[in-house]
């Protein structure tokens, strides 16, 4: 994980950019950010989108995504008509957009910070004592 | 996959949300998608992951995220510390991790939904009346 | 305030959210309401207490409350241990500090506009067409 | 706080209620509780309302009324229009009629979780070193 790396060696100055310079990029999430950068531009958006402001949005976003599925019970939200996976992928979408803008205010290397927290989420859940159990790493 | 099918016969209205037939396809969050896949499979965890219980994790991730910016200004949120910006990239990685494994449980593709939401959007603002405004679409 | 303003004129139309002219009080809830009002005038916290702010907080603190049963099935949600139910009902706590501090700044009368809900809600789902079905008003 | 003296007392069973028998009431909470449990009995929604749902159904309300000031600056949203602070209300509605059956089906007294809530907090944030700061208080 160079993202961990660069935190071991210190190398941060206070005003570094989170992403390691080299870090793995999607050219598909480049492009996304890249769209969302022109349509904020043309609707003279930026001044809304404080990173504050953002995280709400994504927050909103993500519990109109819960909505869809509150009542439901489990087995049927493994079961959802085409139509209902429809609605359900387009607050998904939403929720991505903001996520890439956020990251894109922050600049933050998405995709390598989900590597990192992968690696790190394994060190905390090993296999052996996390195997089948719903427990927070705290508690295992 | 309805879903998908639905796709492969083009068979969409004019208010189909996704968009293309073959889908764009980041060859990254693929990555994340199979490591996310290893890791539930090896700790037993898919009995836990329905679509519901996903959506939920996705949305305490998403105000975990929010918790960091709720006291601040939204100009403090646009100069966090090197140090503040590493906690809120950790919830990022949090809140893309739960989409992608939605996403894989849900037979979603991100890019495509978002790339199509962008689309959609443009058209629900128009630059000319949503320019400097932060009204919502149904209200312009 | 407007507000109050357009209750005491009896201006409502149809639909109108709110209830009664002078509004059903309860001494519980205003006694809350003055500890926190006390609570945050010692501590000079007013200053944050914006009601963009306490909307974040509060939504914070109910996802704090989901968290407690992302991972449960809705059968474990009705058997909490007493441990357990010590801390959702902590988060419940802080749901209720934060929406009584909101309907104090936006001077709202809770129990009116929740009585008023329950009304509106029974019309919204009669009794014979929403038996025993989740589904969304606008599906009834 | 007779909820603190209990807990210190240890006097607790395992499957004992959270709230002290005695705890102080809130007789328009309990009529709204009353009101919920007919409404819920009326429909046959009980079926629906296992605290994991209602859990998120809250988190849900919270978000609805986030998204109302989530492009607001805070001033913005210290001077809502009438119009807009029935929208609100209206939303505020939502989450105290789902944390009154939360705590209904979770037998927790929500005046008296708050009362001690407040306590508490009154203890970690300590005037002389909160003062005019919104850290949190593992940072003080």
């Amino acid at each position: 994980m160079d993202y961990l790396k660069v935190q071991r060696e210190g190398a941060r100055t206070p005003n570094q950019p989170l992403q390691s310079q080299k870090g793995i990029v999607s050219k598909e999430l480049e492009a996304l950010r890249d769209a969302l950068r022109q349509f904020a531009a043309d609707r003279d958006w930026d001044q809304f989108h404080s990173p504050k402001n953002l995280a709400s949005a994504l927050s909103v976003e993500a519990a109109e995504l819960l909505e869809h599925f509150q009542w439901l019970t489990e087995e049927q939200s493994k079961g959802l008509s085409s139509e209902a996976k429809l609605r359900v992928a387009d607050e998904m979408a939403d929720v991505l957009v903001y996520l890439v803008r956020l990251a894109d205010k922050l600049d933050v290397n998405l995709i390598d910070i989900a590597r990192s927290k992968i690696a790190r989420n394994a060190e905390k859940y090993p296999v052996d004592k996390a195997r089948g159990s719903a427990k927070k790493y705290t508690d295992l």
